[in-house]
């Protein structure tokens, strides 16, 4: 099984482009999320009325989609969107939140899953309830651990095309045929919310600036985990180390990435 | 009269239980409460499409309705999910925020306090103007005394069965029987937003985690008293303070909360 | 041309008026704007129902509307609102955010800006685009010049009979016969979501506080880039340099504001 590689200067062409990246993400992580594009070096907006959702996707650099507080005009303008983005061949991350919670959150994240995300990001319960339908987990944590949801990882994959990248405390990164596990992070990424739907934003970022999807999946699971690990040396708590982040997601260059990524 | 006491292993219960803390909330504070949720120690989760409120509120430990951005739409699944959660018997906190400010909000405050909540949580002028149904308060902020509004309490919980939890420099609980004052908090905590929204949320964490509805009020306010007066000797003003709220909601134990209480 | 002074006790009128500043803004920002308020010393609210809106509009001291995420019925409600508080006297400030990035917001926006706000408030691409009629700039940044929009915001301030305020490095503050220039602020300004929203808030808290409309601009342009040195100095990142933005604002007073305006 081949590597997928932590692309040498992916932090630089993020910068160099500033990609525009449309996020229709959950409520509760829009200003975290929108922080840390900017920190990163991306160009975040934030769109979800069905007036303009396809105008705004065709337009971007990469679209991120994420059910978090999803509801029924929100799920038609995610479609809206994601139709026009594939038109566009705009790239695409999808975030099935809590995915096997409820009813209605397994049929839209089933449907959306099928449309052609570019990446889904998730994290081990999340991944393994779209790959069975079955529910799991207990809402928007993670519960399963990442090696059991390793092969409904590489099932998903391959059935709809897609990288898939699960989160944890180590994560898996895998395309059907290469494969990555990035052992960067730190424990308290799962005790602030959003950490995760930052994941998938810094996805969306590296896509929008050029990586395919395999090495945008790497990069964005390295930067997260890396910049955790500076924020948790710099923090006494969730509130500072949420602070924390944003900063060393801002001074993070690609060789402070290469020195510390732990990418196998 | 009793007073209700604070219970001695509220947070270590709180921990070992994690419980699923289903908020229908304002979009002013879902971040901070979803942290505050997760920083003591509970698993919070924001659900309020109609087509999920009902099936999410049945698998919570409790559900926290918070009327800060209410429109009718929204309206309609609190009503779903709070009617799901007494049938599944799931506590459920009421915290009516800014509720005499206009008409709809006297209308859907006095309609969801009728629904049998376990817990009200407001500040004098909510309380006044849910008990009088009289318009009182310019919004969100507290303008009546907590003194002036003990008896508006008091009348709450006899006639809707409820316990009532009055924020303010001292706190007032009260289930129409026993009775406490919380005497903990600092003067910051009415210079940041939420903290209101988040001491009904720890009511909730509380509610789920097994205490009785009196006891998870005395708890909650105790709670975020003690990290409000730990914050504010951590911090130059509300931004650094609203930040080591939750490092110290993180850092608590019930050895440093039972020190520090002042429940009379 | 007669330039718009810096008011000498703007602030201490702020904080003896407190007044209530009805928002109608975006997600991302909405608790960012309310601690925004709160540490300058006004009293924020988030109402955004069609059934509240002109109600709560015409007991505020001041409404700021803000289409950073609107949708449908957000624009109703703003329309409604707007209504409202031109017939009560209140006066109003209007955020284009991205005006000119779709032909929905770009319809929005002109409408919007029709309505006689007290104040306009936006950066260069913003005001460009809404006095073109013509799309410009990628989304929510500002990639125009201020000085590009100087001729813009003069003719907007004229057939609109308005105030115009252009954020940027450096400010322009017209009301079509008085200017100023604000010099103050700080880049990481640009590097935080939100802080433009911030500025139009601060706007609608100096129009509460009794200030002339131009006056309003001036005062929030200094206050927040005034507030932005001192956090830079104070910060080591974006994330530590929010947190320090709102120490700031609640630690400033006017003798601060008049050492370190640069008002020209």
């Amino acid at each position: 099984m081949k590597t997928i590689p932590l692309v040498p200067d992916a932090i630089a062409r993020l910068r160099a482009r500033a990609p525009l990246i449309h996020n229709i993400t959950n409520y509760v992580v829009m200003n975290t999320t929108a922080n840390a594009l900017l920190a990163i070096g991306a160009s975040p907006a934030m769109v979800h009325a069905e007036e303009e959702v396809a105008e705004f996707a065709a337009i971007s650099q990469a679209l991120v989609v994420n059910i978090g507080t999803i509801s029924a005009p929100w799920f038609v303008a995610m479609e809206m969107a994601v139709a026009s983005a594939n038109r566009a061949g705009v790239p695409w991350v999808f975030d099935p939140v809590a995915a096997g919670a409820t009813t209605f959150r397994k049929q839209a994240s089933a449907e959306l899953a099928g449309l052609k995300p570019a990446v889904i990001r998730g994290n081990a319960s999340e991944i393994l309830a779209l790959a069975s339908g079955a529910a799991s987990g207990k809402g928007v944590d993670s519960t399963a651990g990442v090696e059991r949801a390793e092969g409904a990882a590489r099932s998903l994959a391959r059935n709809f095309g897609t990288v898939v990248a699960v989160s944890g405390a180590v994560d898996f990164i895998t395309d059907g045929l290469r494969e990555a596990r990035v052992a960067n992070g730190d424990v308290t990424l799962t005790r602030v919310t959003g950490m995760g739907c930052t994941a998938s934003a810094l996805t969306g970022a590296y896509l929008g600036a050029g990586l395919d999807a395999a090495e945008a999946g790497v990069a964005a699971l390295v930067t997260l985990g890396v910049a955790g690990e500076i924020a948790a040396a710099a923090s006494e708590g969730p509130g500072s180390f949420s602070v924390a982040v944003m900063d060393a997601l801002h001074a993070l260059d690609d060789a402070a990435l290469a020195a510390r990524a732990r990418v196998t």
